[in-house]
This record gives C-alpha cells, sequence and structure tokens, in this order.
C-alpha cells in the first residue's frame, strides 16, 4: 500500500479518491474549493489544506482538475516540496503537446509524471470501473498498477509521454461521432412522425446500435438534459482534439459538425446541459 | 403456408426466398437476370421466367430488387396477372414518397402493398435473422405476419404507407454517422501514431463503442475493403434520406459529411468497396 495524494475532487476525483482510501491506501487529499472532501474523509482519507504539505507525505501524487494551465499551477505548488522520485499521475484531460512538455520538464527535477486521462463517465467513477488511457515511461508505468486498480477496470499504457491524452482524443472524437449519428437519426424520425421510442427501440440492436443509442436515447426520449457528460466539457475536450490534429495532419470533418451544434447550445447558455442535448438543435432546426 | 412469389434474388433475396422454402411456403422465384435461382431452388423453391406466370400463381408476393423504379416496373409486369386481394411486400429500399404512391395506385386496383425494407445484411439474410421495418395498414401486416417470421428475427409495423421507408432512412443516418465516427478516430489514432488494433479494442468497450466499432473495426483494422454493404448502396440509400428530409424538414449535417466522402471513393471507382473503406479517406488526407 502507498502514500497517495490526491489533488482535485470533483465529479470524478471525489469517488477515485475514495475508491483509493478504501483499497488500504493512506490518502491525503486537497481540493481548491472547500466542501468537497466529504466523501473522501468518510472512505478513510485525510484533507490537508496545503498543497506542499500533501506533496512531502506522498510517494505518489494523482491530480484530477480541468485545463493544461490547471495541472501546470497545481504542479507548481506541489514540486517544491515533493520528495524525489515523486510519481505523478495526471488523470485530467489536457492538452497532448502540454502533458509532453510537463513530462520533459518533472523528468528534468527528476519526478515522474504519467499522462493518464479517464473515460467512463461518473457513473464509472462511482462504482470504480474507469478505463485508464496511459502515456509514459514503462518503468512508471509499473509503478502506477499499485494504484489504477483501485478506482479502474481496464488501464493500459498506450505510448510515450502524451500518448494518453492522444488516446483520449480518438476517444472524445468517436463519442461525439455517435452522439451525432444518434440525434441526427432521432431528429429524422420525430419529423418523420415515427414513434421515438421505437426508432430507439428498432436501431439500437442492429448496424446502427452504438453505448450512444443505449444511454443517451432514453435520455433524449425523457428530454431529460441533466448531465451526464456537460457540453462544456465536450467542448473543452475537442478543443485539444483539434490542437492534436493539427499537430499530426488528421482531419476531422465530423467532429467539427459536431463542435458547431454544440456551441449553438453554449451560445444559449446551455453548456452544463448533457451533450445529448445536441438533438435539440436538429429536432428544432427549419421549425420556424 | 402460403403460395408466395419472391421476384429479385440478389444477395438479399436469393437467402431469403431459400428460407421461405425451408419454412415450408409454395415459393416461386424469379430473376431479371438467370443463374441466381440455384440457392433458392435447392431450398424447394420453383423457378419461372415469366413474371405474369408468377402473379397468377400466388397470394402473395414480395420484391427486393434495387430503386423506386425497378419497383414499379415489377409491379406493372406483375399486375395484370395477379389475383384480387394480392398482398405485394416490398423489401427493397426505394423513395418513402414512391412507397405511399405506390400503395394508393396498387389499392386502386384492388391490392394490398406493404413497404417492409429490411436491415440485417448479407449475414442476416443468409441466417434469417433480418430485421423488417414495416409501413402499411394493420390488417395488411396481420396478412404478412404468415411471411415475414421464415427470414425474421424482428418485424414491426412503425407507420401508415411509406413509414417503413422513413424508418429505413432514419436507420442508414444513423449507420452513416456511426461509420464516421469509427473512421475519423481510427484515422486520428493512426496519424497519431497510436496502435490502431489497441485502440479499437480500447475504445469500443466505452462510451465510443458500436456495432460499427465490433464490426467495421477488423475490416478497418485488416485492410478489408471487400463489402460487406457497399458504397454504391449506401449512397443510394443516402439519396433517398435526402429526399425525404427535404420533405419533412430535417437538416443531415453529418450524413451529408459521410456522402461526400464516400463520393470521393465512388468517383474513384471504388463503389463496390465496403463503406468502412471511408477510413482511408480520412487517413490518407493532408498526407501529400
Amino acid at each position: 500500500m502507498a502514500r497517495v495524494g490526491f489533488v482535485g475532487l470533483g465529479v470524478m476525483g471525489s469517488p477515485m479518491a475514495g475508491h483509493l482510501a478504501k483499497a488500504g491506501h493512506s490518502v491525503t487529499v486537497w481540493n481548491r474549493s472547500t466542501g468537497k472532501s466529504a466523501h473522501a474523509v468518510e472512505c478513510g482519507a485525510s484533507e490537508v489544506r496545503d498543497l506542499a504539505e500533501l506533496a512531502a507525505g506522498c510517494e505518489v501524487v494523482c491530480t484530477c482538475v480541468g485545463r493544461t494551465e490547471d495541472v501546470r499551477q497545481v504542479l507548481a505548488m506541489l514540486m517544491p516540496a515533493a520528495k524525489p522520485g515523486t510519481l505523478f499521475i495526471d488523470h485530467s484531460t489536457i492538452s497532448s503537446t502540454g502533458a509532453a512538455q510537463i513530462h520533459s520538464e518533472l523528468a528534468a527535477e527528476g519526478f515522474s509524471f504519467l499522462d493518464a486521462p479517464i473515460t467512463g463517465g461518473s457513473m464509472g467513477a462511482q462504482k470504480g470501473q474507469l478505463t485508464v488511457f496511459v502515456g509514459g515511461t514503462a518503468d512508471d508505468f509499473e509503478r502506477a498498477k499499485a494504484i489504477l486498480p483501485a478506482y479502474s477496470k481496464r488501464y493500459e499504457l498506450v505510448g510515450g509521454p502524451g500518448a494518453g491524452q492522444l488516446m483520449k482524443a480518438a476517444n472524445q472524437i468517436a463519442v461525439g461521432g455517435a452522439l451525432l449519428a444518434l440525434c441526427e437519426s432521432l431528429a429524422f424520425a420525430h419529423k418523420s412522425g415515427l414513434d421515438l421510442a421505437q426508432t430507439r427501440d428498432l436501431l439500437s440492436t442492429g448496424a446502427a446500435g452504438s453505448w450512444a443509442f443505449e444511454n443517451y436515447g432514453p435520455k433524449i426520449l425523457a428530454q431529460d438534459w441533466s448531465p451526464g457528460f456537460s457540453i462544456d466539457n465536450q467542448l473543452k475536450d475537442f478543443g485539444y482534439c483539434h490542437e492534436s490534429a493539427e499537430v499530426v495532419g488528421a482531419w476531422l470533418p465530423g467532429m467539427t459538425v459536431v463542435e458547431e451544434l454544440l456551441q449553438r447550445l453554449q451560445s444559449q447558455g446551455r453548456g452544463g446541459d448533457t451533450t445529448a442535448a445536441l438533438y435539440e438543435v436538429l429536432a428544432q432546426a427549419g421549425a420556424d
């Protein structure tokens, strides 16, 4: 069992830190805003209000915050107090190029870094059933194997520094496309006068079937736009997809359509809604 | 058991007619070109070379041909010899508006018509496990229940005349979108230097997962562009999707992207390839 710090107790981080503590690790947590630590503390974690204190007492520090700049900010506060050889595992979805740069910078200071973005949603985090895409060295990945099983059903080294973020980007591209396929099909069915429940049911068992049909289909039928995965988060991730696509020379015509449709909702103040609300953009188009 | 005619012994019709004969129906088959009847005849069907002869001897006639005009042409040759009350079940994917018009014209002559496009692919046809979307009257659908189970695992009345084609269009819109999501994600992964087999494997079990990931993913990994479902057929179906979308006022931005990408392959003489070859358009883009 390891002494593990966990920074960022959001909808994902809070249950992840709880699973780490329940697995028997000695867990110390920190969050920028207060009042987020209740679950982790219940599971046996200790809370500190000082990042340096957290860094000084841990050999592994997990971060699950927002954007590249948030990760950098947190690391800048952790590093002065961190012990040589500390392994930093970043579960945030950030820039792949940024993750590779952070890896180099930390290596120069004698620290280890893995970019390890997660997928599986809030439900996966609560169940400890996340999937983790890991970029970094094989040695650091070996060390992380003591930690990751606490909250993930699957974790794989997918390449060197930044590769975890590239795999996450590939995932978000496919997630966005599957969402569009679902919403465009159901909006067409709605306008055609077909029964939406029958349409979802018939189509989901054949060549049109997808996780999106199974999981977002019912939300669309119920007009339930609570997240789920929010439009703001999807658009944040798409930004990193574009950045990587430019670096590697990839073309993302489908994702760009999804992005434009979701931006319409965001500009209407609906960034906190589930991405499945994309259905409404298509169902209401041309109705005026 | 019924006396059933089957017109159109292509990759779908041939096994369907075979299943009808094996189920104990008295089956008569016809195909425009010769040499397609071997399988149906082996299963117990009789072949005729005259559509009038087929029509005269059957109370139900199934058609599985190409486009709206092909269905009209075949029906024009069948109707003069058909018995009053004959039920025509068209399994072709054609225009929804055209199907509704055919329904009216046949009703005026004392015949019954169901638009009953199918999904499940050549494998589904061979296994007798198709899904059938039926448009028409409830009474005619009741009559069709004596026939459809021979080659389908699922058949549902989805609305009045033309509604079966609308459901098929909704299906093709979703199938096209799921294909794009898969190909765009894998092409990005390829350009990013990720392992394609690992990418498909990791992504297919999460929120990006789909029938396309499961079934087309391995074809892309193997660079196997044999159909499957051909680009020519997908583009034919998209044409009917656009026609219906215009009628009902639906917007198909994702399908339009898929269509443009597949048209590039068709214009290179690759219309007979599987739709999964869409991957190549994206994987090769910007490489020069």
